[in-house]
């Protein structure tokens, strides 16, 4: 048995969140375009479940909820819809440096269009420096866009302060709520979220669905355009099984949410405390409070992130070096570099993201076997054998 | 127990292709990306399914195969994404006048971003005139667009023959294979094809997930930008169990082919003599041969189609009066009009769209109700009235 600590990269669909679904594959699998009663009923399925994701996010109305693809695609409705349709506004946008890849893409994808973008630096812990957003800030901002919690190092932003400071710019603000959902609650009127993304798979919910929250008043282009679904801002027959799936699984995250969290973060401060007090130069990214219920980041003095990775693989443990969407780069992680660690400190690392499989056994089982592996490869490291002479 | 003969609008996802599907939704969940076994078995995965896809399609290479979130998606990444890079070449693209309208609506999009766009008109079966398309052509036009088989009347075009001409001229073409996908053998080599849309749903398998063909050598733009799957063209975690199930699917259609194409077209022609024998002043719209297996589409004087679908709702018929992607706008079907029917004729039309599991009892229940409700409806039509007292 392979004991998976990737929650992160993806995550199974809850078994009450499959038996949801199953009825509308085979069963109740009309298109809520159809007139006859068989659409009908997958237009109430439809409707319900947006009901379902607003009240999860506290949207004040269900038709804030636009059914896309998946998070990588809300991104792209959020930042590339929302400039293209506002951008005599102006042509400059905010991000953060800590960004997750898609993000980070889109906005090459906008100089090369003629939008010029800013990213804010963060702290050693990962936290976004509000002065410097403050300072990047110009008369043509139209859009802030930063996540709400990071998918590396799982630091969680102060999110309502932000919104704040975009609301007296009078800026959009958008933020990636990916890997946050789920895990801490998320309320959109309270935070003054504007635009949000969200994936039906972080919260055990179906892959190939994700969400763009856009509240009343914020208008952005198409991306997928055609038969004029999701108010034709997102054309193609819906994927109703999936849309029944990740509803239930808000549901269910948001009933669950508190007392979840509240095991994921004793099961995770065992975990750093047993990593750091059991291995010597072991370090933890990111911030020591301010970060997921589920996450906890390390690295380690002359080891690389993917001879760990591949020796735990070994021990039938299956963990990210990096982020699961850049893993098969060599490139070291953005996220950690903008934290300020070297190269070979970003090299060093290893992402440990757990959920709601995830057992005590689990953890105590990586304590037991990573010291030993940790020693082992620093006993064929190069780098540890120079420090060695030094000492 | 509802009788539905609306499979073009949607399908029940198969059996096997759920049973396929399974696995991945709770036990092999893990991201391709990550590099830990888990991950392998995505990437296995994956690669299996994209073989299976291509080899439905004969496509010579399976990385010719990009995985999208429907066909939607695959008509924008191919239209769109094509223009937008090869613009420098020109700016002239050609469409039929009947494509679905996920295609029309691409093509006002880029009508309204300096491209132009021709509109190849039909015959009276809804065959695309091929003097029509050469004419159109300019020394400018780098795309034709041109669907297999129509998903309003199941007209099927000669694909070959358009692609030749394409070729001749040197532009690029590209077909949107829903109508006809599973139902005739389509083999991209032979028909000379160079970018084709799939939709997964159309061939039984899950919703929200489609496939664009990509000939080597022909390039686009991505529309959704991101972490760089497939290829770098379609960002965004890859759908597993979507794209295992499709697979099974193909695998499946490619199998059955045949058999069922067989027992459709008996079925077909049944329910074609049946009503047009036993309802007067009632007509075939489209090609009484070079029709999809699966269509049968009719119209009758004096009556609404709505009306229709209506009645037959009543009697536990799932049924659509046009294109179940525009049925909820009051417009006609813009493929009736251009075949050459007047508003009303198009208004008085009924769309049957069989399937796997349609039976022999569902065309005679059909062909049972339907003199009866036309007559009623007719008794109550000022239109035929008027015909009436004219007679």
């Amino acid at each position: 048995m392979t004991i998976y600590l990737d929650y992160q990269a993806s995550k199974p669909v809850d078994g009450e969140v499959f038996e949801a679904m199953k009825p509308y594959f085979q069963e109740k699998f009309a298109n809520s375009s159809s007139l006859h009663s068989d659409g009908d009923i997958a237009t109430k399925a439809l409707a319900d479940s947006r009901k379902k994701i607003a009240k999860f996010i506290n949207a004040e109305k269900d038709n804030e909820i636009i059914f896309t693809s998946g998070a990588t695609e809300s991104n792209n409705l959020a930042i590339i819809g929302y400039v293209m349709r506002n951008k005599k506004k102006g042509k400059h946008i905010i991000i953060s440096e800590i960004e997750h890849i898609s993000i980070h893409n889109i906005a090459k994808y906008l100089e090369r269009n003629g939008f010029e973008v800013s990213k804010v630096p963060v702290d050693f812990y990962g936290i976004v420096r509000l002065d410097k957003l403050k300072e990047k800030i110009r008369d043509d901002t139209i859009l802030i866009s930063i996540q709400y919690a990071n998918n590396e190092i799982g630091t969680i932003q102060p999110i309502a302060e932000i919104a704040k400071i975009a609301k007296e710019h009078n800026i959009t603000f958008h933020t990636d709520a990916v890997a946050a959902e789920g895990q801490i609650s998320i309320d959109v009127v309270k935070d003054g979220i504007d635009l949000m993304s969200l994936s039906s798979n972080d919260i055990y919910g179906p892959r190939g669905l994700g969400v763009l929250y856009m509240r009343k008043g914020i208008y952005v282009n198409p991306i997928v355009i055609g038969g004029g679904q999701e108010r034709g801002l997102r054309s193609g027959t819906e994927d109703i099984p999936s849309i029944v799936g990740m509803a239930k699984a808000a549901e269910i995250a948001q009933k669950n949410m508190e007392s979840e969290s509240k095991r994921l973060i004793e099961l995770r401060d065992i975990l750093i405390k047993g990593i750091l007090e059991r291995i010597p130069k072991s370090h933890l990214n990111g911030h020591p409070k301010k970060r997921l219920p589920n996450n906890a980041h390390f690295r380690f003095d002359y080891v690389e992130g993917e001879s760990l990775l591949l020796s735990l693989k070994d021990e039938g443990i299956s963990i990210a070096s990096g982020s699961a969407c850049t893993s098969k780069t060599l490139e070291p992680s953005h996220t950690l570099i903008a934290t300020g660690l070297t190269h070979e400190e970003a090299h060093g690392s290893l992402e440990v993201t757990m959920g709601k499989w995830t057992k005590r056994e689990d953890i105590d089982k990586l304590i037991e076997v990573l010291p030993n592996i940790v020693e082992r490869l620093r006993k064929l490291s190069p780098l540890a054998e120079k420090e060695k002479e030094v000492d």
